[in-house]
């Protein structure tokens, strides 16, 4: 039996590991039909609630999902910090969302504990989306990295995507690269020797997907297609000189993106600091900022897809 | 002259000193109405603003009202600490409330103060509900608590109810005793020595209904048809030992609640810490995640009276 | 050609130096048709998002646009102070509006920052509107504080309008000042020698518009028809005693209104601390609470204009 909206409608949206081919092909193909609904509005959500609950502060993730639900004429409830919530009470998370259930008909949330969304979903009787769990796992971040890949080039299969930087702790990275090995494609996995990406994932995908794993950026820049960037952050090395090398290593600057190919793109989940030159903006490879417009149109593909309307 | 919808169009809600049985019957007839329109949505206060006030934090009963705004159709504008409110600039609340009247038809509203909903109904042009005032009382949680016994029982008169915990401090049962004195019902208070209700309400209450104040959970429990559990706050005694002592002895468990009435139901204003165990979440006997859901309906009730709507 | 609704869609609001007498008239005629919309609600801007940006805490002007966005039928995303923001990862502010500018049909932003605004609109594709940016210019106040002046004489031309208080640090003023250099008044600036009006602003002002700097309020107040109160902060100080000596003679209270002409207003962009005594709070000369509700008309007015609904 085939995909269809059917089979999400009530469904929770925890790990891109509970996604095949069919299923990611179908929430991008539906993601594609929300593109005129996210310019020019919807009732489709009318009279239906999202809870938003932001254990941890994020501007992009959370106002991404809020202008979802309301682009498709739903209302937001829910807190920006856990400081707000019973948490600071001493109130369990599962209890937290035994009460949430009550108050929507979807929930959205982010924590710093991995199994966050995981315990969420157990207990809960509405749908739970993972905006960001902890180091593991942020899956609606690698559906629009997904959809916006497929805008730039038509097809994802065929292409060489490097992910770079911190592979490590990066959720966001574990989610695309689990999602990628169901494409035809190559991985170079380009970090600092202490930043690989994690065991766990490694093991998850070595058998479905052909990658490598290297430390030089510029080397691999002329063969690939998309440039993946993400943050390094400082606290992780024990050295700062070292933190100094990497981060200079891993500039991406004008020079090193007319190192490659032509139709090269360079995403980044955002927020960069310094790890990508503002004088990369205005060129046409600079996908970073497009990347945010496609989390609306497939988080508003996902929301009305586990709610079902 | 009879209570009707009208009796509501434009007035406040701040104490249950203020409702009488048939005004009382008459919300908790209006809440049952509002049981469908939870489910599917309304558009009976569409255009219409609440206001949310909270100058301490909360999850449930702040989320609970912008839920039943939200699912009648109206919008919530406000703020969730008073850290970004311009109460941090040394305005009054009445000047905030002055302001704020500009912006809504309704305005809820949480302060650590006893008399803060008292103080913004004076100058308020529009209802003001009280959602918690310091230590005094939390009027529509002991709405909600009715409504839940009603839906549980049937009827109220008749019955015994415990609470048990804090009841010095804890503006929930402080409510709730008083809108309790509208009964026919034994009434059971449980609590240490030194977290005995407090004298103003005692008075209030002591001529109109039969109360027992006693140390003891256990010996009540064969007695009572409902046990109201709150927490109680460490902070409260001057001795950890003391702490520890009423913490284990009104600890609801599992044998605690086997010792009860078959249809004993067992209520929590939430969020519980370590009141009850959790190997009571199971049994049919727990109605605390229940009461989040009448919740809504009864707080869809009155924003949909008071609004006038 | 004249000023028309088209001058005004896809527009920023920044600066009240970008409007001239036409386009002020026509902001204040439009705000006027808002009044039946502020109570009755409207649909105008159904399926539109604002997304607020309060680096800096407020209650009034957030809560007003909020509410002004909800009376036109629209959704508000955003959050209320810059901890729960990306900011707080390091982002620059570019970067945060060309990922918010995703999100939303409008921009509105307070930030610390007095060119805040300026570089939001620089790189926005949405309309940004300055609601305060730092100490420089908070023109949305003036537009309706113009409104607000306008309803209680009728015109503005003629009037002498009295602004006193901390004019060095005040973007109110300025922005108000800067305003009413469009219109035939006279203006008497009242401040301590050491936070009279920028040296900036005053240029701006100085060819435009008949203006005197003043220190002793109570000798201007019987010529005046508005007294446009500020508050000054103990902060700006280096000696308490000249504070205290001016926080008394600014003090506005019904002796000093009562020294004043019969129809002077005494305005406040609030919040008032003890800048006005409570004793004039009930005069007909007290307009600072109206001036919320103009808060309300003028940003409904600016918002339905600048989306272009």
């Amino acid at each position: 039996m085939g995909i269809s909206s059917e089979s999400f409608k009530g469904q929770n949206f925890i790990s891109m590991k509970d996604y095949n081919r069919d299923a990611l092909d179908f929430l991008l193909e539906k993601s594609d039909e929300m593109i005129p609904k996210a310019e020019g509005g919807s009732n489709m959500l009318s009279g239906k609630i999202m809870a938003s609950l932001f254990f941890e502060p994020s501007t992009r993730t959370r106002l991404s999902f809020e202008s979802s639900m309301q682009r498709l004429g739903g209302s937001v409830t829910g807190f920006a910090q856990a400081g707000v919530s019973s948490v600071a009470k001493g109130e369990s998370l599962e209890d937290t969302i035994r009460t949430i259930e009550n108050y929507c008909d979807i929930i959205v949330i982010r924590h710093p504990e991995e199994t966050s969304s995981i315990k969420a979903s157990q207990v809960s009787r509405v749908p739970v989306i993972n905006a960001g769990a902890g180091s593991w796992e942020h899956p609606t971040q690698a559906l629009l990295d997904l959809h916006c890949i497929k805008h730039a080039f038509g097809v994802i299969d065929g292409l060489n995507i490097a992910l770079c930087g911190d592979l490590l702790y990066g959720r966001t990275v574990h989610s695309l690269i689990i999602a990628l090995t169901n494409y035809d494609v190559d991985v170079t996995l380009v970090s600092p020797p202490q930043l690989r990406i994690r065991d766990d994932i490694k093991r998850d995908v070595e058998d479905k997907i052909n990658f490598i794993e290297v430390e030089d950026l510029k080397e691999v820049v002329p063969n690939i297609d998309v440039l993946y960037v993400t943050r390094i952050q400082k606290e992780r090395f024990s050295d700062p000189e070292v933190y100094n090398r990497f981060r200079d290593v891993y500039l991406v600057d004008k020079e090193l993106v007319d190192a490659g190919k032509e139709n090269l793109i360079v995403m980044h989940p955002l927020p960069r600091v310094t790890e990508i030159d503002e004088d990369v903006d205005g060129l046409p490879n600079a996908w970073y900022f497009k990347q945010v417009r496609h989390g609306v149109y497939t988080r508003m593909a996902l929301l009305s897809l586990l709610i079902g309307c």
